[in-house]
């Protein structure tokens, strides 16, 4: 444990800057956690509109190692699979994992306001809204400079910036020389639709699945809120022949889920009002390194690895830098000396970047198998027979949705176990009487046997690009 | 012709901001040019360390086109070709094109000079230096706000960003929304050395060549200056084993020098104290998407695409922008209206991006092949096997340096020709005697035919990736 007596800056309250903030305090530094919004208890957020997250294993470990997982739990609704809708209406149910596997839909803003509010209870920990970070320098002494919109600066030992995809600290890091840095919109946007209880007040689909109508080009989605709820939202492109630029009055709207989601639109009561409120938003990707100034600046979450949201990984990952951070800080020498907090933070950069990568690249990827592969009958025949290997040499093969969700291996390495495994699925696949062969011993047997002469010829394995069986 | 009342802003007073003003100019606009930096004539610029840049086709039309060719032919020196250093001593000399075609080293801060005072020259325009950019907005007008860094504003009709690889007009258009950008080092850095004339005031070697001493991970250049002096650069990994952080000591400049360019030691008396004075610099590419900002603003030069050195084509390449935005510009309806300008600077993003990504493209490989390949006999000897080729048959082969350097097509299509020549290559150097029968008509009439082949069949060649036999 480095020096306790150091005051730190986190710059941005939201879901990793809560959690970053009660980290740093629980390991004894004094902190404060600044951001450019009000204080959304005195505001009052807009309680209605609700961005739901997948919180999964990589989060909850960071919610534990923080001591807030019960008090996380009380918020959280558990989801145990996708349910995919076909034109006709029906309905066709895919577990997740092994049946006490859940991930757990949650409210954006409620569970920021929680982090937020469980770091303001530590003595350590002080929080300022109405401070909108410009970007830092690092000063004569050596240590850091933050400045604000304000023209004002506060000195801190160290600082951490959690402020998301547009980080004012980034900013400062952009300037730097031999700093990369990429930002990258998909040509696909969104738009919000919430599904209102029905008359009951009931949930009008289970709640138990995340829904999602596949169609090629564009999906929509549902994902349960606490209450009865559901937040819905329309995934497709922003030009082209069925995009957003071409759906334009009340009348497209109508007849553009008339024609993909028939089903939807009984459920569906404040359609119109909801698309004419709502506006299209944009995704983008974003890449950087190093992810440290030195040993004194240091980006986590969106900040430093902002991702499209179809592997619902992006605030997990974010949770995962700070458990991982955090481990790393408890590793410094007692008496840590600038260059071992370099040398640290260095690692942290090294480490997790390939991590970061891997999953922005899963989460693009898996944006067309949502929309495009979910419904197909190939591809849900895959995933049964997965499921049959999987179960018969769990010590061998575990899907790559469950390595991304269900594990804390780097999601790098994830990555290449599942392309591995995607290989050799499509040697088993390829079998000319799979459609009636798929539950005999013989195919797992011939999995296992594929699987391990990959391994021992791995160098000579060709990577399977583009891979086209990853799943929410 | 458009409005002629217009008043125009171009940031940044560098070689393409010069031209530029001057060719806005010359179409009835009322232009100001702004630069951050002092007026170079009463700053006094350091004048003894001189970068320079090779001026080539590309670049000579856009000077003939604003009716400056013949001052700057007076301060550029034609340079036949390259000329190689073997670790020996030995040279080679490789002529670029035919006997007529040349490129022309020519001193960055003089041409910088030439072009802004030919701007100053012409009644409609003004030149501010000491204005720092901070930015633009567009105001309620629909005009733009120029915004500087004491907090200023300055009201234009249009903004040209020509403010290079750092621009501060892009920094605004960085936070549009689905704005793509990425800025990416490359893993290697450079340090200039001069080397100066002999006690006679001569040239220490040959000014008709680029010289190169390609040594794999490394490589040594010299260009020539008028006046006997040579400016030298070596580029070199910033880190690993033979790299500029292992350099440290004089004792070690003049050990790697002695083990890799013998030659060049007794004609560098000044090695030692230009390696301590110099700093080591590092290279960037930056892409980025629209170049406009609707019909009000856009990007040209390295504000749009900064490139690294290694093709000689990045002035080139933002002298080109200026003749294809001059001639957008002229194809505008008398009477244009707001949506033509957007129209027509939209046109332009689109029509320039794919050729700056393939130069960007090019210039990263010819790095590769720079320091690499041409020391290497066989690549020699396809050298000369491609130039009987072209010249039995000009109206059919080109070679990739010329397509690039000594032709107006687009980056992007010489990119594409030049690959699929350079698989026409691999069919013929893959001929068991070549070595002996290269001079045949046999061989000539084997690269036609596979090419005509090729051509008939494009839609299945694999793209021969990496290709590596562009040369600088």
């Amino acid at each position: 444990m480095p020096n306790p007596k150091e005051h730190h800056a986190v710059v941005g309250a939201g879901l990793i800057g809560g959690l970053w903030a009660l980290m740093l305090a629980q390991r004894g530094y004094k902190v404060t956690l600044y951001d450019r919004r009000p204080d959304p208890r005195k505001a009052g957020v807009d309680a209605g509109r609700s961005i739901n997250l997948a919180l999964s294993d990589r989060g909850w470990k960071a919610m534990t190692k923080a001591g807030v997982d019960e008090v996380v739990r009380t918020i959280a609704l558990p989801v145990k699979g996708r349910m995919m809708h076909d034109h006709s209406g029906n309905q066709f149910f895919q577990q997740y994992g092994n049946d006490d596997q859940f991930i757990y839909s949650v409210s954006r803003g409620g569970l920021n306001m929680l982090l937020v509010e469980e770091a303001e209870k530590h003595p350590n920990v002080e929080v300022k809204f109405d401070h909108p970070c410009s970007g830092y320098s690092i000063n004569d002494k050596g240590t850091v400079d933050v400045n604000f919109k304000d023209g004002s600066t506060i000195v801190h030992d160290r600082l951490f910036g959690t402020d998301g995809v547009y980080s004012a600290v980034r900013s400062t890091m952009v300037r730097n020389d031999r700093f990369n840095y990429t930002q990258q919109y998909i040509p696909h946007g969104y738009k919000e639709i919430l599904m209102m209880p029905n008359d009951d007040g009931d949930y009008r689909i289970s709640e138990n699945g995340l829904h999602i109508w596949p169609r090629g080009e564009f999906m929509f989605m549902a994902l349960p809120n606490p209450g009865g709820s559901f937040t819905c939202t329309l995934f497709a492109p922003f030009e082209g022949e069925e995009s957003f630029e071409n759906i334009k009055t009340d009348e497209d709207v109508v007849a553009f889920y008339q024609k993909h989601f028939p089903d939807s639109i009984e459920m569906l009561p404040n359609l119109i009002e909801d698309w004419n409120e709502n506006p299209v938003s944009s995704m983008c990707n974003t890449k950087c390194y190093p992810w440290n100034d030195g040993g004194r600046v240091a980006l986590l979450g969106d900040a430093a690895h902002a991702i499209v949201p179809f592997y619902g990984q992006g605030m997990n990952c974010g949770f995962e830098d700070c458990s991982i951070l955090s481990e790393l800080i408890d590793s410094l020498p007692e008496n840590s000396s600038e260059s071992d907090w370099s040398a640290m933070l260095g690692e942290y950069s090294r480490v997790r970047k390939p991590a970061a990568d891997a999953i922005l690249d899963l989460a693009l990827h898996n944006y067309i198998v949502m929309r495009d592969k979910t419904g197909d009958p190939k591809y849900q025949l895959q995933k049964k027979i997965e499921k049959r290997i999987a179960e018969a040499h769990p010590d061998k093969w575990k899907p790559l949705y469950s390595l991304v969700t269900f594990s804390h291996i780097p999601y790098n390495e994830a990555w290449d176990r599942g392309e591995l495994q995607q290989a050799v699925m499509n040697v088993v696949m390829s079998q000319s009487d799979i459609e009636t062969t798929w539950e005999s011993e013989e195919i797992i047997e011939l999995a296992i046997e594929t699987l391990d002469k990959f391994h021992s010829d791995s160098n000579s394995l060709a990577r399977p690009t583009p891979l086209l069986s990853v799943d929410v």
